[in-house]
């Protein structure tokens, strides 16, 4: 295995399979990227509501690499295992004018700089005692589709990018469909903590994980993730898939029957059976409204509940 | 404090203001109620396939009541504490055609009758080893509406009714807008457990309620409630606001919505800084997304985030 790193100069503003790999790995091996808050350093610790006005919106939400990991063909899926986050020290939240699942009854500009304490929380508001658990997560993890062409990073897709899941935290997997050779993957928008809509504590953030190339999940058709973080449990494990669309039911339904597809082939039911146990067990969580077009819909499956998978 | 009752035969198939009361109870008082599941006991533990060919679906989905409550008026809201949901013993979950998410590609009827452990959980299926944890709750819970006529019971309306919120099982408080004299309270359809989208485990259900009139709660234009459920943990307690709509965006927003008028009025936030919390700590939940018209989708705040509130 070897130990590789992404400057925070490596950054793009697009998914574009013709952005020249910043990386060659192989599968297994472990990248730290280094990665500028979602304003592409716009926003600083110094920055008034003031700040805002003057923020070139083209420059925002970038993402770090793409590295290309050897042997990733079209058809796999790619593994995305969060080993370590640098504890963030200072954050922001802002509301931007138009932006937002309320933005007509918030027309005004306003934000908000975090101090982030290094004993994992936020004050929001300390002499009222409102403080806010710090979760970090990567906002946006993705990989470049086999369409041509420079695609935005501010919408969430099929194969990934900002997919504003706040699960995906360290010690989570994600999964994503990989569509190109060498999948090429990138990662930004370091979150302290978000809530399943909106803004999030934005953040510089420097980010370890490991790609592996999975052979044996070609029903990833969008992402999917494991998760064991703090706020599922005592459920302990989750296995989650997604659905990606600009029509919210049209995703949920994408969600559940991906979730089908992944019960049918790792856990040996029927597709009466898998739609049978969604309907009795499974979350539906919405995991990202505000990246229009699209929205994200998980279906959550607490691992408890199936039994030995066959999956590898 | 006085102990009530309300027998099985006391149901209705409509959410009407003009049908008179079952029962007349004084604010804090314990009522239980004896409920047949929601096929009205058509299904049986003998039932196969071929009875769901018989069903009869205009008695579908009765609730047991109406309890007027001394001096609840409009304006007001009505806690109801569920205390007590007795063990259910077995249960059955069925595929409508026509009926779910996905009805489109499940076109055959599928009816799968449930034993239930007194342990806690129902086995899927043995062999495989998958179980279900059961976290009975009753799927209606719900006041009549200021509007006269005879609403079908199968929807959710901002009132309650068919919300299918798994999270509100003894232990939750649920609270509801009144909007006649006495509230008129109905309950029914008994979930030994259920996902967010979907037919439940449905099981006839005796379930005890405290109904409490409160005055100080004039933002509860939906149901909001209170859980702290397994789950959930280890945030601890929730408070949950919801949206009830025929497009699921708006149901999210007006979700939204809501948590900002609690949060202002409880806990002494102004408006922008309510909104900036839900996107930086909120989660939102698809509570139910099949009971046409109307979707419920909730925003769950963990009370570990807040600090002391204004509540009584």
């Amino acid at each position: 295995m070897s130990i590789h790193s992404v400057r925070r100069e490596c950054a793009n503003l697009a998914w574009d399979n013709s952005i020249p790999p910043a990386l060659h790995v192989k599968s297994g091996d472990e990248i730290t990227f280094d990665c500028l808050d979602a304003s592409n350093g716009q926003v600083t610790t110094e920055s008034t509501v003031a700040t805002l006005g003057t923020i070139n919106f083209a420059a925002l939400d970038q993402v770090n690499g793409p590295v290309f990991v050897d042997a990733a063909q079209p058809g796999d899926a790619l593994q995305v295992d969060v080993l370590r986050i640098e504890n963030p020290e200072w954050g922001w939240t802002a509301l931007f004018p138009g932006f937002g699942l309320l933005a007509d009854e918030f027309p005004e500009p306003a934000l908000k700089i975090w101090k982030l304490e290094q004993e994992g929380f936020a004050w929001f508001d300390e002499k009222k005692g409102i403080k806010v658990p710090l979760r970090p997560f990567a906002g946006e993890m993705g990989v470049a589709q086999k369409k041509n062409g420079a695609f935005s990073t501010i919408p969430p897709y099929h194969t990934g990018g900002n997919i504003d899941t706040k699960h995906i935290t360290v010690g989570s997997t994600l999964f994503l469909p990989v569509e190109v050779e060498g999948a090429l993957f990138s990662i930004g928008d370091g979150h302290a903590a978000q809530g399943d809509g909106g803004t999030a504590i934005e953040t510089p953030m420097k980010v370890t994980v490991r790609l592996s190339v999975r052979k044996d999940k070609p029903y990833t058709k969008t992402p999917h993730f494991s998760t064991a973080t703090a706020d599922t449990k005592p459920e302990g494990e989750y296995y989650c898939t997604t659905g990606i669309d600009s029509d919210i039911r049209e995703a949920t339904r994408s969600a559940v029957r991906n979730m089908i597809a992944f019960l049918v082939a790792d856990y040996g039911l029927d597709r009466v059976e898998a739609y049978m146990l969604c309907s009795v067990a499974g979350d539906l969580r919405m995991h990202e409204v505000v990246d229009m077009p699209n929205y994200v819909i998980g279906m959550m499956m607490p691992r408890s509940v199936l039994g030995p998978s066959n999956e590898a």
